[in-house]
Formats: structure tokens, sequence, C-alpha cells
């Protein structure tokens, strides 16, 4: 049993001074950062991370897929490892939020653990994951821990990854030794990480900690309409449009969380062919996702998905196909870890809520493998994957502090 | 007065094999053509079509903008000039009839008033117009030769105009000379264009012949929303969805026949930034066009799209901004070569009827600078722009021979 030190606080300053640093390493003109997974920015925020990992007397750690790690060592070399992390990498002009909080706050809490020299019945392990955003192969790092890679994430037979490759081997990974990442599930005592919200729920609720319940299930399509390409002036009653029947399903497709209550929905893209402006278009491809946290409900709307594009494909005499891109199961946070969470903001004197997360994080891919929990602070308007993305420098004390003492909290029951 | 030989007829045979050859030259696997203008395809069809002229002992002409023609001389060396062409080059992967029907007739027409000896009261020429597609810039030869062509439709001020001048060069084409290609209007005796219709008004009328009465005004956009780009789990109410917005509109302006009898509209293209599935597009560029054969009606259908555009901005947010990319002012073909062509059917004993050109042609930029007709032909199911292009052979000989004894009869009269 572990003597608690129910005061201890992380350092504010010294992580600001992190954070600033890091938010300079892939700095957009409109005030985000593009630091997208394996660029020459991503390597130089990782080669900063390891300085300041060994500035900060921690063990470095690396593996087969990239991840990055700071180590504390418990006293008991056969100790389990408690993970906690997040990600460096971030989408093209994204926020200086987004992944870094999460690093650096756990960091941060190594830190101060190890200069309160607070004895611990577990390794605690700082992990930065690699390409979380999935520029490449989203939650790449989190997907080698946990054994969830396999040969076609990085080989040709579904996509042209060469480019993947030669990014994976200038950051001197090997790709074919991806499987070599996996943990042994028995070795790890579970996952946590601090995140903005990326929603305005905390916001508008007015609380400044969420104990996140579950990740929502994600599924992405590519829905493809084929029609003819034919002139312009081609009487109407002749055309089959592709562009008109992809029109005609975008907008049914954002209708659908007026029927599933908490469902969100998004096209990221729609790309024409043959893009002429005399030729009516004969193909249109739209790329889009759906999420929901219970996935019974995830899966009726991915029927209505399909139905949609069906009947718009039906209206324009096109044929319709679609492709499932991705699709990632709901996960659950531990329940145990949630209620730490929430007993960890009331002895703080934190306003807090449970709420599922709609953003995908590593923390969906080690939740079936691990015990994970998520603590989220609020965002600014909601508003990320932009450089207007804010939080405002209390709140991430707030969640490093809980952070902290969640850690604590573990550590008393290990 | 010249004396008719009422029974002159062409060489279907020997337009035949014409056709055939030039079919092959760009064929692509799905039974179409691609000779994009100024492509090596296209440099091959007009060296073919050298050799035809030469082989057929026509002299060979061209001008500073690419146009090449084949010259059938008066005997009267101060004579004016007849054009009669078309043009050589295709969309990607377009019909075989489009433009070559009209050249290869044309040609056909020079071929069989030599061998028959008639004289002619003006040079006759068979012209092959530059790019009249508008791979590079829409109808350039025969804007060429109205003068038509300023600087900024090959250098850079507009756009990036440098692929255009290396492949004007490639073909040895001086661009800055452009000016020098414009023919003295009092030169010109008129310009006639054999056609297919690409639509199916004559096909659904049975009717054998069309003499196209005018060629519809054109006016294409550029409509761009600006939204803004954050997570796809961002509130609902805090998203400005872009492509929403441009589907919104897509389907929106596609309903704009319906309250403009006669108007044709096309979206051919729409792109979106920044691609990513999980992030709300905050740019959607859709570029479209408008035609109507009524000036007051078109500019009507303007003003309309762009109120929609901005209604359907406004709808999520967004900012809209609407350039115009091109604008074709109706073209009227002069009445006395409409009525030559009809007197010319009722004398062959083929049906026809009086319509407007939906598509674009070079006739167009002819007509306002020399009086200007143009010969359709049925086109199967109105399909065009497309491999499936089709019309038969039959059709062709008719129209060549309609286009030879409009000739005899202009001649007649002059």
């Amino acid at each position: 049993m572990l003597m608690v030190t129910p005061q201890l606080r992380i350092n504010s300053q010294r992580l600001r001074i992190d954070f600033d640093q890091l938010s300079n390493i892939g700095a957009t003109r409109q005030g985000g950062v593009s630091r997208v997974a394996l660029s020459n920015e991503d390597m130089q925020a990782r080669s900063w991370f390891a300085d300041r990992i060994e500035e900060s007397q921690l063990s470095l750690r690396d593996d087969e897929v990239g991840n990055l790690s700071g180590m504390l060592f418990s006293r008991n070399l056969n100790a389990k490892t408690l993970l906690i992390g997040s990600h460096l990498d971030t989408s093209p002009n994204a926020g200086k939020y987004d992944g870094s909080v999460g690093v650096l706050a756990g960091l941060e809490c190594l830190r101060t653990l190890r200069d309160a020299g607070v004895p611990l019945p577990f390794h605690l392990e700082v992990i930065n994951f690699t390409d979380e955003e999935g520029w490449w192969q989203s939650l790449f790092g989190s997907m080698g821990v946990t054994g969830m890679l396999a040969p076609h994430h990085t080989n040709d037979s579904k996509q042209d990854n060469g480019p993947f490759r030669a990014a994976l081997f200038r950051a001197g990974i090997t790709h074919q030794d991806y499987y070599k990442a996996k943990r042994d599930v028995n070795s790890l005592v579970g996952y946590l990480e601090l995140h903005v919200e990326q929603s305005d729920r905390l916001e508008r609720h007015r609380h400044q900690i969420g104990a996140v319940t579950r990740i929502v299930g994600r599924t992405s399509y590519r829905v493809t309409f084929y029609g003819e390409a034919v002139h312009a002036a081609t009487n109407y009653n002749k055309k089959r449009d592709a562009l008109q029947g992809a029109a005609c399903f975008i907008t049914d497709f954002h209708s659908l969380p007026q029927n599933f209550e908490g469902g969100m929905v998004n096209c990221g893209n729609l790309e024409v062919q043959p893009t002429g402006v005399t030729i009516v278009p004969s193909r249109a491809d739209v790329t889009l996702e759906l999420r929901h946290a219970d996935p019974q409900t995830l899966l009726q709307m991915q029927a209505r998905t399909v139905e949609m594009a069906m009947h718009c494909g039906s209206c324009y005499n096109l044929r319709v196909e679609v492709e499932e891109l991705l699709h990632r199961d709901v996960a659950y946070m531990a329940d145990a870890i949630i209620e730490t969470i929430e007993t960890v903001c009331e002895e703080q004197g934190f306003t807090h809520m449970r709420l599922p997360s709609f953003a995908g994080h590593d923390a969906q891919i080690l939740a079936p493998f691990t015990p994970s929990g998520m603590i989220f602070i609020p965002c600014k308007d909601g508003i990320s994957m932009n450089p207007k993305e804010y939080t405002d420098w209390q709140n991430i004390e707030n969640g490093a502090n809980v952070l902290l003492a969640t850690i604590l909290k573990l550590a008393e029951r290990a």
C-alpha cells in the first residue's frame, strides 16, 4: 500500500515551457501546427521529446512501430507497466492541443513523481504513439502495441503503400518487424490518456473535467456513383449524372442524425470524373464516416446510409458501389478508471461529467486490450483539427493534476 | 451565273475510307478516340489530313494559330473564300464523329467539285480549326480567324498557360503571332459546318437533316463555398460544411430548366478541401455552365444561379464567391443559309427541321463575323463526347450531300 501525497501537484510552469517549445515545431502561419506522422516536423518533435525524456533522467524506450516512450521504473523490476500518453503527430494545419497535451502532461507526471520520490508499484511509461491521426494508417502505433497490425497495413495488397514504407524506413522503422511491438497483455496495468474534448459539451455544461465512458464506434465508406460521360447538351432524360446522385446523397446523408440521436456523420471528400465543365460527370466518389456510441445504432445508421446511396443512385439511373474503408468498434473505458477519475475530481474540487468521446483516440485501441481511461478538458467552441483549437492553460493544468492524482489512486490500489 | 449539276453527289466510299483511317488515330479501347488539341494524336491527325489534302491535289494552307486547310481555288484569283470545316481535335475518350465528320465531308466536297470540274465563283477552303474542344482554349482556331484572341489567352495573367504555350511551340505555332491569323472580313463569303447533333431531337422527330437557326449562349462559373475545417465530431451547430452547401446548390441548380424552358445546365466538377474523411470540408469549388438560345433568358438563369448559390451558402453559414469563367453570346446563323439548306433538303427529298444547337461550335465564333450556317445530322440517343457516340453512315452521306448542294446553291447566287 502506497502512502499518497494528496497535495502533490504537477509543475505548471515546467509543463508550459514544454508546450510552447513543442508548439513551435511545425508551426503554421495561421497559428496551428503541421506535424503529419513521419514528416520532418514529426521527426523533429520526436527528437525534441527524446531530449526532454533524457534531460529528465527518465529512460528512453522505443519499439518496432516507432512509438517513443519515457520510463519511470518501479523499484520492483518485475512490476507491470502503466501506460500514459497520446500522440505528437497532427493533421495538416491542425491545432496545438490535440495529442500534445496528453504526451506532455504524461511526461510532467513522471517528472513530478520522480522529483517527489514517490515509490511506485508499477513502471510508469509516457508514450508517444505513431500516426494516431492516420496520415498513413490511423492509430498505427497503438495497433502495433496491441497486436492489431497485419501485413496488409503496410504492403500493397489493398493500396499502394510504397510512400508509407519509405516514410517508415526514413524514420528507422523496419515495417516487417511490426509484430515485435506487441506487448504482453500481462505486462500492463492499464492506459490513461488526457485530451482536449474536440466537442463543446464540457464548455456548455461549464464542467472542468470529463470522464470518458466510451469512444464511439466509427465506420467509413467510399460510396461511388457511376453514370455516363456525355455532352452537357444531351437531352435531360438521357443524362446519368453521377454528381447529381452524389449531391442528393450528401444532403440526405447529413439528415441521418435527425433519426439517430447521438449519431455524427461527415462527408470529407468528393471526387468527380471527368471534370470538364461541358461534360456530364460519369463518376463521383464520396468518402464519409458515421459515428455512434451504441454499436447497434451504428449498425442501423450504416444500413440506412447504404439504402440512401442506393435510393439516390436509382433516382438518377446510376450504378452505386459502397466500399467499407474502416470500421472501429465502440470502445469501453474501464469502470474502475472512470470512477477513479470522478473521485479525484471530487477530492480536488473540479466540476465534472461523464461523456462519450465522439473522436477516435489511441485509447480506443488500448481499451479492449488493457483497462483504459480518458480524461477530457474543455475545448473552446468545440473546435479542433483547426488552428483555432484552444483551451485555457488552467484547463491543461487541471487535467494534468487529475491525471497525476489518478495515477496515484491506481498506485494505491495496485 | 454557275451552271448547276443537280445530280452531283459526293463519293461516299472515298469519304468512308477517310473516316475509318482517321478514327484509328487516337483510338481508345472503349471504341472512342482521344485526340486532345496539340497532343501527339492531334498532330498525327493533322499530318494525316495534310497528306489527304496534298494527295487530292488541293493546296495546303495553314495560319498562325495552327488552323490547317485545303484550298480549291476559283479561276478568279480575286474571289472571296467560302470556309467549310470543323475540327479534328476531340475531348479525352470522346466519339469518332464530333468534328471529324465536318472536316472530312468538307474535304470530300472539295474533291467532288474538283473531279466534276465545276467552276466556282469563290475559293473553297476546308478548314480544321485548332482546339475547338477547349483542352487549352476553347474555339482557339476560330477565335484566331475572327480576331477574337487576345494576349491573355496565352499569357499567364489569368492562369498559368505555360503548358499551353509549350504545346503550341511543339506544334510550330508562335503564340505571339496569333493576331496575324485574323482574316479580312471582306475576303470571306461565309462559313458552313456539318456536325452530328449531340442531342436527340432529329432522332425523336425522325428527321434526316437539321438546319441550325442559332447556337445557344453559354456562361460558365466557378462557385466557391468557404466554410471551416473542423473535426468531424464537432457539434453540429458549429459546423460550417462547404460540401453540404455545394451539394444543396448542385441539387437546386439542376432544377433551373424547370423554370426556364429550353435552358440546359451542367455541373462538370466539384473539388473539396482538405479531403480527409474525419475533417469537415472548408472549401468546395463547383464548376458549372448554363445554356439558352435566348440571351435575355440566359441572363435571368445566370441571376437565378447566383441567388441559389448565395441561398445555399447562407443555409450552412458559408461565404460564397462566384467567378465567371467564360461567356459566349447566342450566335445567329444567317437566314439565307438556313433557307438554302431547307431548299436543298426539299430538292433532295430529305426530311428536315430547324433547330438551335445546344452545343458550342466554331460556327458560333464565325457567325458574327461572316454569314454562317450549320447542317446537323442525327446522333444516336443524343449521346456524344462518349465512345458510344454514333450516327448511321447513311446520315453522314446525306449530310455531306446537303453540304455539297448548299455550296453549289451559294455558288449559283454569288
